[in-house]
């Protein structure tokens, strides 16, 4: 049964930078989160110093094959199944960046952390909840 | 610019379950993750005791419209922008659970901490990376 997105917006890299991160725990890119105008007011509780959620298309990956059930990750020396890993050739094509609110102006905002590239979409912005000790699970 | 995923299996309540939690970091309820068969080698890795993150369709949600863009949640008595929150009425219907595992058996997960209705069509599973201090951001 398929499941059809629009985007929200796309995801701009400062220009200048120049390798990927492989992993948005590993990066300091600064760029912006370029919503459309229509959803302006849906930033209005976003500020400075937050982590959020992006959910994004990795839009220039070529389509999955069954192949890529185990994938062996560039920074590791033996395939891992693609639930495990982070690679943009999954099943359905959908990344996951957390990253760090330095700005909102308007229908951007101004994150640092980002490991994708340069106008790729936008499908969802989320809270980011860290589990802390005590919670119940 | 449409963006088309299909689901890669659904979630599975425990029956006799009552009410959903509000929120995942709230949840105990157990359950399975029934991904379909051909998905089976891509669970290679994925252990009892972690933590993974579910993206999965809201495939009840009523359609999105603007008046949505700003809602008060069950446990608030202000209105939140729709990114703040975890609102199964967002522009895009994808919601995300942190579920623990505890036991991969073929082509199935059970996990704990689930917060979706029985049958919720599955997007995608990924690992879940906590931030700790000391990371770079």
């Amino acid at each position: 049964m398929s499941i059809v997105f629009n985007a929200i917006g796309s995801i701009e890299r400062d220009p200048g930078e120049q390798a990927t991160p492989r992993h948005h725990t590993l990066s300091d890119v600064e760029g912006w989160l370029n919503l459309l105008p229509e959803y302006e007011a849906g930033l209005s509780d976003i500020t400075p110093g937050q982590r959020i959620v992006v959910l994004f298309h990795f839009d220039r990956s070529p389509p999955f094959t069954p192949e890529l059930l185990r994938q062996t990750p560039p920074h590791r020396d033996a395939p891992l199944g693609v639930f495990s890993i982070c690679s943009p050739r999954r099943p359905n094509a959908i990344g996951m960046s957390i990253v760090e609110v330095l700005e909102v102006d308007g229908c951007r905002i101004r994150v640092k952390g980002l490991d994708t590239l340069d106008g790729t979409p936008i499908l969802d912005i989320k809270p980011y909840f860290p589990f802390e000790d005590g919670q119940r699970h």
